[in-house]
């Protein structure tokens, strides 16, 4: 063991989905920041909210996980140069070799259930993949294992950035880790996804997990109770990253003034593959249900809501969304209020997932499992908590840093490490 | 002393501008209101939120005001139902008769150095008018006096409804309440406007009082001193009541993920009176003043910025603006948001121009005084505090609202007395 | 016969669906700008390019027609004014007693086949009766020529403003007049809709009729050969009066710099029974086809579109539609386009179905029968033409107006006779 | 004489402004479409509505001109890469040793007059140059010269690419060819503008003279009069790329429908050089009088109008323009149409450039000279004629190339060459 390695702490993340264009930006990017070469814009975690918070530097991450594509990383952020400009070309050409050690990382996933669209943007060889539910999930523990031993690394945090499965119905054995383990042993195809493994994995060996995605088959009742029995953190669904992260900004304001919403029609178009994974209704079902649950909670009543995603080629990642919000004033009189977003999806989430990861390390390293709350403010459908309002949500956040902050002052002349594992299971 | 007056209290609100769109729509709608005709949209104090917190009966406040144009309110609303179609004709015509008790409160008002435009609005007998400052003054508290007197008041509330002034350039005489008053006495007309009288007087005779404009010579540093050592609850400026309401609400957003904003562009067109009166640029600095105070003072750094409020007579009272938010994310890409927010100013600023004479009301009755910090979130620019964030200003509220619950609940075996006088002054 | 009717025309104007918004709007507009109370804004007959060719006076219209749901005229305008606003309440309730002489001329219609969505919204008599094909042609027939005979007229126009019907799959019976006699006559009820009978019956009499709405049973290929058979004006599909009609404005630009179309999405949102009836899926396909030929017509390529209609009850007739246009330029980089047009579809369409009847009505005072395909501008699906650009059907509908006044010139010393019959059939 | 000279006319086309971004993208297009790298959009000259009009190759065009700043054509062309993205960076790497042949072309521009802000823009030493009136004249006609017998050029084309110069007040010198001369001669700086040099210098020597910009003092009453008298082409003012283009496309269908247009505001925001020009309201006012003269032109009656250009610098060239229009319809009911255009200057100004240099050339080898009215449909303000329709000056121009078409086919037998000079001077 190198002398480094004793004194500074090595982080993993592990993502599903790692040739897609979340996964890509969010690796680049993490690279360029830490050479210096591009801002932090975007990532919460390195502004002065986070004084005293030992948020994990970026440099000290490795990078890896699975896809269902053939691809580098490098041919994939290449792509995203092209279609959509997001990605420089200049830096990227000087983060080739960088991005080749990340390849050396990606191990083949799983399209196991996710619907006829996902199989077909997935290599012939993983489509045509039969192994059991049991073997596909022993190898993605395989995976991640060796991963984390290849690298010495102190911790993997797994998080889920692969397309949008169609919703799963549960059952009664979706509800206990027993159960989704016996479905996964008698290789109950049908009552398990990818997702459904990928999580299992993931905190069966006590790493961290994200559900970045809408896919309920990722954070079952099952799984967040397995998260709390082995104190692993655990957090979901759904990155909160544009239209419904100006929704749930705005919405507050009609409370405020007590003007009663009558309509908030939102419309959305995007290309790319997450366009086209969402131009299937079966997948889209999922996201859908994900993003229209959020105004009639914060309001505190129904109301008309419609919102539709549709699929436009031409627009590669960058969605635009047209929001139509019709409200009634003093005299009941109708008013309204117009918004269009254009936005690049994988921009805006990108440093979501990275600040989303360094949290999940940083409960895990302070002992926390079990669902994250705090983190609310990051999903669109979060876990643990009915509440939507985007500002009660940040200011969670802030409060359990300072609580933090606290603690530590508190703990000061007991415990003077950080950076290094707290835990063991 | 009749019996309903021990044990009802009856409130005055002094409208300044009484014939304006604002007034006219306050008056009508607190009357239609609280004959269940409409609903309560709007008012803020209708709501739960208020629930425990003893708010004036809207048909327990007797309306009354001064106007430098010669017309009914009738007519003035009448007229708002032609051009805006914001006032429902058929319940106009029922109220006719209790809007010309209205107009029996209705006294001349100043246009003393408001500027040409204004002075052009004005009735020419006002317009020509020479009375000196002092005698105006007089004026002004006399038929205050006699409007409490007449309707046997226990409290009138001033409430600045004006159209909006020049700013005045403030000199040493403005900082105290007796420097105000010898420029007064000394009739140095050009370092006093109109609103510096109404403010006052208000003052002066002990009435709470709220400026619902950007005027600064209404609200000088030595009215607020003056409302501190008569214990008189004073509050302003400028009612945040369209686009700089979506801008507070928005603006944390882009904080809160660390979102650069590098560009808010404001674009406003109006028409009827008050766009006419922002087309003079001499009054218009006052307004863009106060609206674009805002982001820098949410986001925390400077940004490029800029406000226009233009003059399309077609749109009448129908406000329209169109914001453009240019900002960047992860790998510094630029990102935009566009809103178009089409309201009636009117109808927005009516119900908040009722919910802060109510709370007046309420701080008065408690024996409060001096700048009303807590009713920020009704203001473009608030006195009293930097708090510029809606979320904030509006949660601020709330607290206030608790607080008074808990301490009515701590004091209720003592003061089991509620809606009547708790000042003497 | 009293001497004025030898000099002066009297036309009717039988309405299909006389209840609804647009018919009741065209009548209340009608009268009111007969009157001299409202402008002729709207209306394109009415402007100098009409200049020499004798239109009929709105005063010397008789209105009447079918409807399914039990009203009066006054009562569907009151309704107007109360959601909508846009019938004038004043001048409204002068004209009461003239609207109740319009109620005179009003029959019970048919909702044979029109799918559940229309039948739901008839009156419960009207849903259930269940008369013949053959005995409600008659009926129709019959009141039509009693409504002529009663007010002396000259000539009767029908026009179709009633609701959507879904399509009806075409057959070999449809193709001919003695076809759709025969299914009428054997009461083939799947075959028909009530659309195919009014068409039906205006034709057989010789009375110009215009489908102002997509339903394709109103014009069948056997209607159109009966109506060039009998030599009697025939128009449609579909009043082209929002989105539609500033997609065909625009798509020409796009043609005339060379900038290549790459998707074109339109969403389209209304209250009101129009909305409702629209969402209903089936009834919607009517509609949604004939909006989205427009484009890859003009621009003479396939490109990505998109049209959706929703269903926002609060938004009533005051339509909003969202068009997002992405294209390509030089160097094949992307740009866009965005509009928003917020328009009430009564108003734009009820002066485009006065312009109809009364150009209807000059042709036929011409001699001229068949397809109008001059009129194509005012259709988003005309028949008789693949024309779609705006411009090139206005400036035909120019030309057709100048080619008559030189005819008219050149005739002048034979045929002095104007707004007098010169059909016989 | 080389045998290649002989058989392909070779053109030459002088920009002046040759750094500017438009310039510079024109440049960098028109290559990379030779190279068949990228597509032919946005040239309407390369669309089947020139089929039999011979337009010059792009690969025949040799490329110089005039600029105040230091730079080359790679490191602008760089510049725009960086900050707009809309020049693909690994073709533009590809290009570096063409675009150094056309640095080799590139002279020192004048700054003669044209306001604080462009001066501020050029280089020091151009900024500080004080050479007579007269001297820069000759000097500017000594470069176009020295370029066109250097690389053999049949015809040099000069266009006006340059920033916005302020508005020159005009005088009776300035209505004749003698009089500009004489004012040029007599040094009388503040009445020419370095625009009137460049412009003077090619009808001087017989160059086509195309005025891009709205700068007034580029084509002058004396110019124009000398253009006739040498019969040498010459076109302006201002290209219609953007809002404007919009504008003319979409006034019409407000005046088909007989909707009264009663407000029309219109919003641009923009960065870059171009941004910072207009950002001078000297310069702006060039500008803005160009914009805003189209609608009422179009429409037949005056209305509310407004046009502002601010600066915002971080879109770069990305302009935004936000467009509101209030119309009225039946029943003189309000609506509106607000549209939101988001193109990058350069991108759809170059090819128009190229286009009229095309056919500016072309007029040329027919032996056309003076106003080229034909060419309306690709200016803000175009010169000889009132036409402001944009579907009226684009069918204008198919009317011109059938005409020619027809020309061409009846003299076939008589002149077989194409392409070769036509004219003496």
């Amino acid at each position: 063991m190198t002398k480094k390695s004793v004194t500074k702490r090595r982080l993993g993340l592990w993502a599903v989905g790692v040739h897609g264009g979340l996964a890509t930006t969010m690796i680049v990017g993490a690279k360029l920041i830490a050479k210096g070469i591009t801002s932090e814009s975007g990532l919460i975690t390195a502004t002065p909210a986070f004084a005293g918070i030992s948020m994990m530097p970026l440099d000290d991450i490795v990078f890896g996980g699975h896809d269902v594509r053939k691809s580098t990383v490098f041919e994939s952020a290449y792509e995203i140069y092209r279609d959509n400009g997001t990605i420089p070309l200049e830096p990227l050409l000087e983060l080739k070799e960088e991005l080749e050690e990340v390849d050396a990382n990606v191990r083949t996933g799983s399209v196991l259930n996710c619907g006829k669209t996902i199989q077909n943007l997935a290599d012939p060889k993983v489509r045509r993949a039969r192994s059991s539910c049991k073997d596909t999930y022993d190898q993605i523990r395989a995976d991640i294992a060796n991963f984390k031993k290849r690298h010495n690394l102190d911790q993997v945090v797994v998080i889920n950035l692969a397309s949008t499965e169609p919703p799963l119905a549960t059952t009664k054995d979706h509800q206990t880790p027993t159960g989704i383990e016996r479905l996964i042993r008698e290789d109950q195809k049908d009552q398990v996804r990818a997702s459904t493994l990928y999580c299992m994995a993931a905190l069966k060996d006590g790493h961290p997990f994200i559900n970045f995605t809408p896919s309920n088959a990722a954070v079952l009742p099952g799984h967040i109770k397995l998260a709390q029995k082995k104190n692993v953190p655990i957090m979901g669904n759904d990155g909160k990253t544009g239209e419904t992260l100006v929704k749930s900004a705005l919405a507050p304001m009609f409370k405020y003034r007590n003007l009663p919403v009558l309509t908030w029609q939102g419309y959305n178009i995007l290309g790319d593959r997450d366009g086209q994974v969402l131009a299937d209704d079966t997948n889209k079902a999922s996201k859908i249900s994900s993003k229209d649950s959020v105004l009639s909670s914060i309001l505190g009543y129904p109301l008309h809501t419609h919102v539709s995603i549709d699929y436009a080629p031409s627009l590669s990642d960058l969605k635009t969304a047209w929001d139509f919000i019709h409200f009634k004033g003093f005299l009941d009189y109708k008013m309204s209020l117009q918004f269009t977003w254009q936005g690049c999806d994988a921009i805006l989430a990108a440093p979501v997932a990275l600040d989303l990861v360094r949290l999940a390390d940083y409960a895990d390293r302070l002992g926390e499992g079990g669902v994250m709350s705090h983190l609310a403010c990051f999903f669109k459908n979060p876990l643990g908590t009915d509440e939507q309002d985007l500002h009660f949500q940040f200011h969670n956040l802030m409060d359990y840093l300072e609580q933090k902050r606290q603690q530590r002052k508190r703990s000061r002349t007991k415990s003077p490490k950080k950076m290094t594992r707290k835990k063991k299971r």
